[in-house]
């Protein structure tokens, strides 16, 4: 129960274990369309970009920037967490020319603030900004932040690892231009594979550039000969077959749960946590409105040994929950109720752990 | 029975699908240590940096050039196939400078091209080529090329995607600095994973760098804070647990078996695929000297038709053979006898789907 990777079912480590067949087998290719197909549901969006890249998370992450940004580019950045710092990166390895909004950790994005600095900056043609924070627990309004950047003409980038499967997300309908997750998330897939979509005004930019893209591995125009339409696949790199059982296993458990009912079983189990932890006297680290309910950031109580307790509750009750990231490590639980992990029983199991150790 | 991903065992499959914990575990750290020490043995080397990069091969690639190329930096790069090409690709878009050492598609390098092109560039401060050509099924003369590099004063980047596990290969003592590998061949571990290994010299010149390496996912320098020697673990990205059981198991059944046992296997079976397959009138491509046991490339006769040839092997006989790649589509099959599945079952079971179909 920390912020992944998530419990994975016994359905899609059923999955994994199946045996491994070619990247280029007749039966994968077709695996594969079902794939793109289950992550445009999840995603809602009809790009027909929209793919896994065969690497964690941060790969994701890395295929955005790299593909969009190019040298000398301005780009907004929000910042409220560990990874908008790392967009910040990403950004200047690039050699685009990185913008900060800063946000305190724990609170959203400020609106306003991104308004101001694409107001001050008329040449940057992108936003980025994480949906979910995962270091914080903390969501911003992505459907405001993609509206001002369309009104400034910039494309948006959007972090959803800690999003895809948890809570609301619209992709086509907010206008975001490239967006992606991870699988380990809300997903409850083995971890190391990133979905990630991309819309025609970012395939158009990609398309246009007249630089290569710096990452061989990750550059679109080459993945997509092999996931894109075309009847022919051509060889990119050979995917990871057994990660894509487990990916498209998960995502069938999505589609016939269905979204929203995802969304309110994610809803209902984090309401029932808060009001546990609150009989236990802890306090949620972020305001009610901005709460993620698959990741529920815990202020740790003054006098108490943040690292003991973690190793107790590992130690005695096989309980693992996160540590706080960055500036909050040491002040910050981060507990995860994601994917086949959003539970009644976890939630309980989670509140009686807590108090045996912490002794309430 | 292609190029890969080969055959993965049942041990390996149940591996894979054991419950994902995190990657900061007590328990997942053990299984890392252990990892390492493994591909240490696998690769013939103390380097403390070898590790699994948590992607395919294309990235172990990836890894090894963005690291060690700086922008300017000459690299003279030797094609005999396709992965030479990609790895003139790489030097070009990390802004480095390629100098080509041009091979037929079917030989091996040519170390007296090689030592010209390292005299003609004295700038040259590395020598890059593939040890094991999946894309034609020859070997290279890795020793020599190393030893040119060393007089020359420059490092080695070695390409052992297919070597690893299948035929010899010593690290430490022919001096190759950046060496990477696949799991997906001829260590029958699942795809998705590329391990690495990299000399000291090699970890010199990525610390001494004055530019950021332009991944941040493949950054050493950040990848060597979780997989570092220190006692404390700083998160990078999330490990992809499961793939990592897989891999710890696969690279525990080549040290149950041995090195030298598994390439003596290797090529008893080779030598059986080549005699059945003269049996049948079908003659290699690859002189005898430079064959990859593991990696059969078998000269398509006149009047046959290819795709129409393998369509067959895969619906009737459920056997995968590979195509051709590049300039050699259409002229050559590879037929795979890596790790798990270079077996005498597998050759018999080749040689009469093959019989059966060409109608020998």
């Amino acid at each position: 129960m920390g912020p992944g990777p998530s419990d994975v079912s016994p359905r899609v480590l059923g999955a994994l274990g199946r045996p491994t067949i070619g990247h280029l087998d007749p039966l994968f290719i077709d695996l594969m369309d079902d794939v793109k197909r289950l992550l445009q549901f999840a995603f809602k969006t009809s790009n027909p970009l929209t793919i896994p890249i065969s690497a964690p998370g941060s790969a994701g992450m890395e295929a955005a920037f790299v593909n969009l940004v190019r040298p000398g580019d301005t780009v907004i950045v929000c910042q409220n967490g560990v990874f908008g710092g790392r967009m910040k990166e990403n950004v200047e390895r690039c050699g685009g020319v990185p913008v900060m909004v800063q946000d305190r950790w724990g609170d959203p994005v400020d609106p306003g603030k991104v308004e101001t600095a694409l107001k001050q900056h008329p040449e940057a043609s992108i936003l980025a900004f994480v949906h979910s924070e995962t270091s914080t627990g903390v969501r911003s309004d992505a459907e405001t932040l993609c509206k001002l950047a369309k009104n400034h003409g910039a494309l948006v980038i959007m972090d959803t690892v800690t999003t895809l499967g948890g809570i609301d997300l619209r992709v086509d309908e907010w206008g975001a231009d490239a967006v992606y997750s991870g699988s380990q998330k809300c997903l409850s897939c083995v971890p190391g594979i990133a979905p990630i979509t991309f819309s025609s005004d970012a395939v158009e930019r990609i398309k246009a550039r007249d630089t290569k893209v710096q990452s061989w591995f990750l550059d679109m125009q080459l993945v997509m000969g092999y996931w894109g339409g075309d009847a022919k696949r051509a060889y990119h790199h050979t995917a990871p077959v057994n990660a894509m059982y487990a990916l498209h296993e998960a995502l069938l458990i999505l589609e016939e749960e269905g979204l929203e009912q995802s969304f309110a079983r994610h809803k209902k189990n984090h309401d029932a946590l808060v009001s546990g932890l609150d009989g236990l006297g802890l306090s949620m680290a972020v305001s009610e409105e901005w709460r993620l309910p698959q990741l529920n950031a815990v202020s740790i109580p003054d006098g108490v040994d943040d690292a003991a307790v973690r190793a107790r509750l590992l130690k005695d009750f096989n309980l693992e929950i996160g540590a706080g990231l960055g500036e909050l490590a040491g002040k910050q639980w981060r507990i995860g109720l994601m994917g086949h992990a959003s539970s009644p029983v976890n939630v309980e199991r989670c509140l009686t752990a807590l108090a045996a150790v912490l002794g309430r």
